[in-house]
């Protein structure tokens, strides 16, 4: 079928021809479709069978053009096939982590995939203050299953490059490289922010010497393929509850830094701390939520360096660096003081990627709906300083970071700033 | 034609029919054939017309095999279609400093160039104590062409991927990744070395800090895709006379990082310089040439430097970073920090890459024509363990170099060690 969007009126039927669909479904269900897309690329619709609600699937297709920036924005659709192709292999190194994948239709750029209709986004969630007592195990099972074992700690070396071709993406990689490393730096029309962040905003326009780390780090974004990333995994592509996680829309999937993937997770759990200044004005009710918070990004960066840790030395299995290596200085020792080497390197790396993150969400062309949802801007601009303050400071100190709870302490500085 | 391996007597027929192999020959030629590969991996021929000797060309094939390691090391064909890839793209971006190619022909995996009959290997021609007035600004062209055209300092972020996915090249870059960086440092039955050597070998192997950066510049060059670099450019891989300089086979081309072509130079040089403690017995005349190469050292990265800077000031096409994003941030002041903050790191990173390749040939499967021709044992290994001492210095000091004198300086005082 040759390539056009479909909408809820058109939907039901090009389901009830895809038979791996169809088979969800009781024969002659009445579907009902929503279109729920909140995102900035496709169109998402729930579609369930209107007599057994427990019947359902998520449908999801790519559109020709930036949703965000509108139809002027043109954007090819081979994004599906990424996202199709890294959902096979999260479901294949990190089973119950994403959600199943039941087809795929290459042409209509269109995958149908589990619908989560128990699960929160974490965005929103965190919003309301509510608590995941699973998501710092499973973010950092996720984190380091995906990351290592598509990275040359555990791959031969031919394998991960033969790997490392399937997935090469630049048309997406080009979103990310001037929207979040380049475009809000500058004068760029698509550019938004608060009104009261004017002179904030001009001012890291101007400043050398925080653009000079900037374009370092999206040096390192564009050239070091690390390991299959997910490339833009926010708390918006986290569903979740209580007992379950799942992760969501990694098309913009390829193999670069890892840090970049712990660093969004780290840097949106900070931003939805900051925004309880807007959303918690309770201030007891505040900080305990805030600490809570900030225990989950020590939490996530801690579980995260230890399963990593764990996981490469009983599996030395990659180019990088065979065990055999090892032996003759030392053995385990000296692999240890690599891996400890390595992971101290990426909590650093983390860091810069994720000031940056900061300084995009504050002033480009994609906000962040936790902080965007304060309707007082002054309120806003309370958390939107300190955001601009830690995210300057996790990108130029990053070479001195020794352990998460340097990062965490920036927090708690700016915070306390705020609060006197 | 289904590949065979050709020899002197079935090579003429075959170039026969290859039409544009023929039309640089007189019709009926009688062509003479002398096979003269020193090199690893291939074939390689002398074709000419005994009638006429300025009528000729070379004609390179690939083994099924690994030509210093026997049959038993099994290689892919592969390598020539990536040979004539990078020639094709040299001879675009750096014409005249790469030979003509005439054919290729995929299933034979056999290229037809041009014959370079009147210029030398220069390795052979530096222990001859030849002199190149040409060859640091030849050399230097060649550097900044290649990887600055092929980078994200030129390119747009798109563009520079589909090339880059044009040359992922697995099998060859895992010789590397194996020579190079990791079986020199073990026990591997390929592993070939000075027996006077056996202590200093032995430390190596032992040495849990010197293995612990080794695996750092492996973990860069199997990760950092910052430009199309050749990845085997010593001076075995240049011929050169007084006024012409052309880089050949670069089948081991991938895009890795930058620093590693520069590194194969400089390191190459100065294994040079050393040789002559076994090769120019006369003390005033070695110490005259041994000035004369590290002039060389000096003048090829300083001209890199200069050349890099300039082009890049002058095309700052690439997405690393459009001329425009520093315009707000002081401008061309911001652009050349960026600038020189990049060069230094590339600086520290050909220290890093220039030091391993030091080791690599002293203890590894490809030991250096330089040095390997000293007869004499004991003048060898003095100048082995002065390479050893320089290797070492070069990639354990790499973040406190800031200029090439730097590392000019370590390989005086391991000079003057010997000498005293």
């Amino acid at each position: 079928m040759a390539y056009h969007a479909l909408n809820e009126k058109t939907l039901p039927d090009y389901l009830r021809g895809r038979p791996a669909v169809a088979a969800r479904f009781d024969r002659g269900a009445d579907l009902s479709v929503k279109e729920v897309g909140d995102g900035n690329l496709n169109l998402v619709f729930i579609v369930a069978n209107r007599d057994e609600p427990d019947q359902a699937v998520i449908a999801k297709q790519a559109l020709n053009y930036l949703r965000v920036a509108g139809e002027s924005w043109p954007l090819t659709r081979e994004r599906m096939r990424f996202e199709s192709l890294a959902m096979q292999t999260y479901n294949r190194l990190c089973p119950g982590l994403v959600p199943e994948i039941y087809d795929y239709d290459e042409e209509m750029s269109l995958m149908v995939m589990e619908y989560l209709g128990s699960h929160e986004i974490m965005r929103k969630a965190l919003v309301e203050r509510w608590r995941f007592p699973k998501f710092v195990d499973h973010i950092s099972t996720f984190l380091v299953s995906s990351l290592f074992y598509t990275s040359d700690f555990s791959l031969p070396g031919v394998q991960k490059k033969e790997m490392q071709a399937r997935f090469i993406n630049p048309h997406l990689n080009k979103l990310q490289e001037d929207f979040v490393y380049t475009n809000p730096y500058i004068s760029s029309p698509e550019n938004k922010w608060n009104p009261l962040m004017d002179s904030e905003v001009e001012a890291i326009r101007a400043d050398a010497g925080v653009k000079a780390e900037i374009a370092q780090m999206k040096a390192a974004y564009m050239t070091h393929a690390e390991a299959l990333i997910h490339a833009d995994l926010h708390t918006g592509s986290i569903m979740l509850n209580e007992t379950d996680t799942r992760v969501i829309d990694p098309e913009f999937c390829f193999f670069g830094p890892m840090a970049y993937d712990v660093g969004a997770v780290l840097q949106n759990l900070v931003l939805n701390c900051l925004s309880h200044f807007g959303h918690t004005p309770d201030r007891a009710q505040r900080e305990e939520y805030q600490d809570y918070v900030l225990g989950l990004v020590r939490g996530v960066w801690n579980e995260f360096a230890r399963k990593l840790d764990e996981v490469w030395k009983a599996h030395p299995e990659g180019d990088l660096m065979p065990a055999r290596y090892w032996e003759s200085a030392g053995g385990t020792d000296a692999f240890a003081t690599f891996r400890r080497a390595t992971i101290l390197r990426l909590l650093q790396e983390t860091a810069g990627h994720g000031g940056v993150k900061f300084l995009r969400r504050m002033m480009g062309i994609v906000n962040v709906w936790d902080i965007e949802s304060i309707t007082d801007i002054r309120k806003r601009a309370v958390a939107e300083k300190a955001a601009i303050r830690i995210g300057v400071r996790w990108l130029m100190d990053r070479s001195r970071v020794t352990s998460v709870d340097d990062l965490i302490r920036v927090v708690k500085e700016e915070i306390a700033g705020i609060q006197t």
